[in-house]
């Protein structure tokens, strides 16, 4: 199946690439779990950013959207801590659940839209993606490294670990934890970049270093600025090969005052315009096949109005990462005369 | 009365550009109209801009100060729609109205500032300024384009549309809106240069794109920076010659935080830095020649606060496009002895 | 004791330079004084401060902190306006006293940082630290330059002057006030720059361009960017020599959206990773020497909160100054089998 997948992959690649007129088709797929962290409620980020409009919004953008609805997981009742991981089978039966269901939207053809839920989730989505796209690219757009393994990590969460388990240089470095004996390492670290660290652990520097990964702290962006980081992050992983994108945003990527409501906040983060230029060159790349999109805890942030902000913030980035646009458009058919009777009237020949 | 007021224009322009210390006339003028779109609110604009302090904010930059207050205008009992459009009668003669008292302000010899209002305003204050300086140029400060013709329209509303009806291009486009019959378009769409927009409706896409009209979207000024945007619409504007400059500025061209207060407000708007470095750059070209603050609806927003928090942007936005500085500045006869003695007795030789 | 202290930073600065593992101390030292101005509450700065995690953060990051609690300064009961100088008195010793301590702690060998209290203190912390490092040079973050004289101070407090006392071209320009005949002037105006400059009175304009200092205005930070300002900045104090520095850090050099708890905000300052980055290139020239915080008052702001978030910005910002960083970082020990056996297990070879 990979290799079908894998010429699958390129062909809608190249196809949307050169072409925006043909219909073009989402799968939106909700991931309404917690177990990689230990605060409640962010189980129900996929809810609230339905509620704040997901699927209006990405059908006024063309798109055919098919909202797969909300996967259901297992929590296991004997889920002792393993190796000082918490919850290790919980978070390793909902990311195999999660994989499958991403496989089968991606092999089916569509864009995949992925609701969480916390970031653990993304083992399961990248791998999903993986098995269909084996030559993915990977964009983490977060705060944190998430780059723990479980030797690492000073919480035991597994959101702060996920990126540990899927890199091949890392394969004989992590534990058998348990939970996890579906899985195993898929993605090069030369693969990998990262957007909006700012708050990295010293067992994810040293890593970050050995291994050479390609990061833009805050600080990187401050020194650069948003459009030399772009350039860079795209010419790091595309200007070998053209190959499919998978977006894993974190939303505490942005600025606590613009996201609050997540579980794990950093002063000093992405602004508003970075976030959605972010998202606007990676759309434009034309290589988008997946999209997570995660942390948004409605129990947290100073009121209600925190949480409908923070879920607002979630449906334009993903709205941006699949075309909306700040700069306005047309349809190339906007001159059709049985679309445009009306307009055709008043514009320029 | 053209051709005087145009000789008046460039005169007026060039002493100002040579020369600070001369005295300095502003005329102030109200526009408490809202009937270019449906909420209520806007026609209070000029009164709680004033209540923020404009005229000693530009008292305090050694303007003579004229205050001709606020115009009145009449309300068309019967205003039916007419071609889609919304109060076209009663928009058509507040506009007609504006234009004449911006004309004779202007032929005076005043820098003008008007206060909206709506921005359908800005119809009657660009075309009354054109009457005495007839090769003006217009820079639009805006999330949106303005640009709708009453066909592609889809609100009805004019605030969305007084730009189509500036425009020589699209003379032939518009169609007799009932209350228009006193204007004809006077613009080139060489000389407007638009800045902050981010939410383009198709049909004012397609045009900005046809008429290769320079505009400078939200993702424009991420990718660029404000500093080379100013410098680009200078340069498309002033580099073939110096003229006149028509400085129209929707408050919701700033970001929804800083301007709570306005009828359509847009997520990733200018920043409060970048509002005022574009109108410090306008100002020193020294041919700034009336400036159009609109769309401050005290009845918006979540709370009083955020009310006189826009009016009081609007007063920041006004003084420095007439030369309030943030580098500080002091007088040339800042050494003179009779206006300093008790400061010379201190200070350097 | 100046030449022992002057070949002491030398090397002190020195070693920092080459070596970052060796033990580093810390001296924090409370200032909790507001006779420079007229607003209550800025005399609890330092313990708000303290309140939000200041020494917790710095023995974070390895520092060895030495908290020296608060000064106790004597408030005179006969102090009558001189010169047009509130409480010249009682200013003038405070900044004695706190002259003396601040000596003491650089003469000892710490790195220091002082807690305002208000800006006036700077005369008393900058000119201890010079009496132990007479070729210091001085970075002034702040909203206004504080450069007025006593002939021309709108205001007469000593909170908007402290830079004039410093200044050895100033020498024969400040009268003789009671309360300061201890000090005087001791830095070149080529051995200050000035970051974040927004509201600048008249007379300290002319004296910013007559003495030819070298001042970053947030319009040039507009124009510039904060990247190129620090590297300008960096420039002018070391190109010639490598030198302690002396960081002056008002928090309203911060937009007033980030500190709202202080006495004399003005719009359109410094965002969040602006002052972080001016604070993480001072740290990286391994140069400071010391830092001054001042003007955090919680008696202003809407609320409570308004103040928290003022005083843990404040710590942030010392933090960051002192060596906290958003790339993160490792330990050269990082493989020591002491510390780390649990990590060894899991990292790469």
């Amino acid at each position: 199946m990979a290799l079908r997948g894998h010429v699958s992959c390129l062909l809608r690649a190249q196809l949307r690439h050169r072409s925006h007129s043909r219909a073009k088709s989402v799968a939106v797929l909700g991931a309404p779990f917690s177990g990689g962290q230990k605060r409640r409620g962010v189980e129900h980020g996929p809810k609230v950013i339905r509620d704040a409009g997901l699927i209006e919004r990405l059908s006024s953008l063309d798109y055919s959207v098919h909202d797969f609805g909300d996967l259901s997981f297992q929590h296991f009742e004997k889920d002792e801590p393993s190796l000082g991981v918490n919850f290790p089978r919980t978070v390793g039966a909902a990311s195999q659940k999660l994989s499958g269901a991403v496989s089968r939207a991606i092999g089916a053809g569509h864009t995949l839209v992925m609701l969480g839920g916390d970031h653990s989730l993304a083992i399961g989505s990248v791998s999903g993606h993986a098995q269909q796209c084996p030559d993915l690219c990977l964009i983490w757009v977060d705060a944190h490294a998430d780059l723990n393994t479980p030797m690492t990590s000073p919480s035991g969460n597994l959101h702060g670990q996920p990126v540990a388990f899927m890199l091949k240089e890392l394969q004989d470095k992590i534990p058998d934890v348990p939970g996890f004996s579906w899985t195993k390492p898929f993605l090069s670290s030369r693969d990998l970049v990262y957007i909006g660290l700012r708050d990295v652990d010293p067992g994810e520097h040293h890593l970050l270093k050995t291994l050479g990964i390609q990061y833009f702290s805050m600080r990187d962006i401050d020194r650069l600025g948003i459009q030399r980081v772009m350039e860079a992050t795209l010419d790091h992983l595309l200007a070998r090969k053209q190959r499919p994108i998978h977006l894993s945003f974190d939303i505490d990527g942005f600025d606590p005052s613009l996201a609050p409501a997540t579980g794990t906040p950093v002063n000093g983060g992405l602004t508003y315009r970075e976030g959605i230029y972010i998202t606007e060159e990676i759309h434009n790349t034309g290589l988008l096949s997946a999209v997570d999109l995660v942390e948004v805890n409605p129990f947290l942030g100073a009121n209600r109005e925190a949480a409908e902000t923070t879920a607002s913030l979630a449906v334009d980035v993903i709205a941006s990462s699949l075309g909306q646009t700040r700069e306005g458009a047309h349809q190339n058919n906007f001159w059709n005369p049985e679309n445009t009777k009306r307009t055709l009237r008043c514009l320029l020949p």
